[in-house]
């Protein structure tokens, strides 16, 4: 097992040298080193008896045939962010590779046909659209997705537009799973190698702007000033307070911007943004309200003006109920401290689970880090998601 | 006397149309509209009589003989930031000659000889070397501020600058005076036409970096962030109260960047600008030194790191003692209050001090507004004003 936990880390550090930019692993959907992630990872499964086919969403898709009454699908995806680390999204199809080695005996006889599937899309960094991997598998492509550049993509890459419907889960699927790094510090600070991860958070973004008056720094007595920065501020400072208060939400400021942006000149114009992110959509809706609602009254206090736009307001997707349960008494079984969690990054599982029974399992992330080269993966967390896996899969 | 106030408008309103970018005014130290703007104000002062020169600074001079016991400078700058008004600066040289003009019957005989100086560069703008104009005068050029392009532009400009050291003020000046627009919104605010400059405040200037560690906004926990702009946010709420406790204190956090500014990361850098100024520099050091304290407090309490650089510290100058409260009574005298300020932006005048009794008088600025094209002053403002100089004329 330990030998199959350390393959696994040296095929993803491998696959992380198949990039678009030298130096970096930059690997962006249906980009060209995504054939040679196909043709070692293919390579990979055929070596275990699985039968390997590239759909027209530009999926890779291995088969082990089983048990024909019921198909577990283990899923994640193959592309990175720009300057990317080694196992976000891919470590999820390696694991399910290894999975099917691991069990190659097992299966062969009365275990359930396994479909590992390696997503094509997930990041949105090509076309700003994300999961369109699992939206072909899920069946929810639209035109709104499938956009000129986006079907000239998939040609160029060999695939034919005409198979997409083709692309979608076998109606034999039972069950999906997707392991995945936590990409955050959880695990790692209750000391966890794994985590069961109940639902994926919903987000709401926004876009504020605080207006108030440009001024000279040192002619414009304070109390004469309508700082549209000291404003920002202010409320910057509600929003990590509110979000403090409320267990389990998360909200961040993460951009921001001032005008004239100027040493000497009172901001007069400053513009931020808003995520807002929890497992209930009730809770989030009335924090995002309430954050607002202290933004208007901070302004109004302050004589400043305030507009906003929300960007994106994505309901959580909780996972399946049963398979949950069935993987926490997998991780029990196995000796592992079962711990229950909110993904609140978005995963490939969110688009299934509306589809199909869907499972996820978070692997601890060193240091919470993540999109970034220092990312990393215990083999021994490795390890513990293989004898998982295994319990899981002879269990669902 | 209204007659000379709207032809005083009139002259700053043309001369506002002598620029380097058609369609706004911009106008630097030495660049060829500077040519038109002398040519046009010493014709002005030719016709009342007055000697008009350039000097090598680029400085137009202009003398009217009176009293030879004793010379009254009277000047103010010419050039202008980028898209400015037609009143910041050029209305100190220009109320200077409409001062010759009314005062034109009395000088002859028993008035004192007048200088009118309308300095070439004040804002800092061609070579980021503020005061060229003003330092030539009062003697303190050297060579961190006469570089090669400096040399340059002066001969570019037709002068020489082995001339220099004669544009020193002649040894008969017994006293100076600089009219400006408040560029604030104080006398406003107090329904004051006029302002008697005490003192120019001292600045403070410095950088301020918050160094965190970016993360993910869906996955870390807010317990588990070190967010640099929540740090900022809550030190620049800090500087704001402390500056709002200090009476006469004003700072200003003016820029801020944030890295990596995305909205869906948590910023691990934001780095500020802090601007502090006060009339008193033990006030000013002081409140400076809290702030800086506060911001590592702030850091320590989130483990965030705090790097900080001085990038100036300018001492307050104190205008002469005698001469702003002959000038104060001039304004009592004329029927105005005489209220008392500090100027919280740097003047000519500050530059002259410390080598001649110098005085300076704020007239009102509507809507506070300076260094825009919307920047004003009224016309009953600048009657008060010449009223004003000639009541100080005779006086002095």
């Amino acid at each position: 097992m330990s030998d199959l936990a350390n393959k696994a880390i040296r095929f993803c550090r491998d696959l992380a040298l198949c990039t678009e930019e030298p130096g970096r692993t930059t690997r962006t959907f249906l980009s060209p080193p995504m054939h040679e992630v196909h043709r070692v990872l293919g390579g990979w499964m055929r070596e275990l008896g699985m039968e390997v086919s590239v759909d027209a969403a530009g999926n890779l898709r291995g088969v082990r045939a089983g048990n024909p009454a019921g198909r577990l699908v283990i899923a994640s995806h193959l592309d990175t962010v720009p300057d990317a680390g080694a196992f976000d999204g891919i470590l999820g199809v390696v694991l399910g590779v290894a999975l099917v080695e691991a069990n190659a005996e097992a299966l062969a006889g009365w275990g359930p046909t396994i479909e590992v599937i390696g997503f094509s899309e997930e990041e949105g960094v090509r076309f700003g659209i994300p999961f369109i991997g699992s939206r072909s598998v899920a069946g929810t492509l639209d035109d709104s997705i499938l956009t000129p550049p986006v079907l000239d993509a998939i040609r160029a890459f060999g695939s034919d537009p005409a198979g997409l419907p083709a692309a979608r889960l076998s109606p034999e699927t039972v069950a999906c799973i997707e392991f995945h790094i936590e990409q955050g510090p959880v695990l790692e600070s209750l000391g966890f190698p794994l985590g069961v991860v109940d639902s994926i958070a919903g987000q709401s973004r926004l876009n504020l702007t605080f207006r108030g008056r440009a001024n000279h720094a040192g002619t414009t007595p304070m109390p004469l000033r309508r700082d549209a920065l000291a404003a920002a501020s202010e409320w910057i400072g509600f929003v990590e307070q509110r979000a403090c208060d409320e267990p389990g939400l998360v909200a961040t400021v993460g951009s921001i911007a001032a005008e004239p942006n100027a040493t000497n000149v009172i901001p007069g114009l400053t513009r931020v943004s808003l995520d807002v992110r929890h497992k209930c959509d009730t809770t989030r809706h009335a924090s995002a309200a309430e954050m607002l609602a202290a933004a208007q009254r901070i302004c109004d206090r302050r004589g400043i003006s305030l507009e906003w736009e929300t960007r994106l307001d994505q309901p959580a997707v909780a996972l399946d109920a049963h398979l949950r349960e069935l993987l926490s008494r997998s991780v029990q079984a196995c000796g592992y401290p079962a711990h229950r969690m909110t993904s609140g990054a978005g995963h490939d599982a969110m688009i299934l689970a509306p589809h199909v029974p869907t499972a996820m399992l978070f692997l601890r992330s060193p240091g919470g880090i993540s999109h970034h080269p220092d990312e990393s993966v215990v083999a021994g967390d490795i390890e513990a998601a293989i004898q998982v896996g295994l319990e899981f899969i002879r269990n669902v």
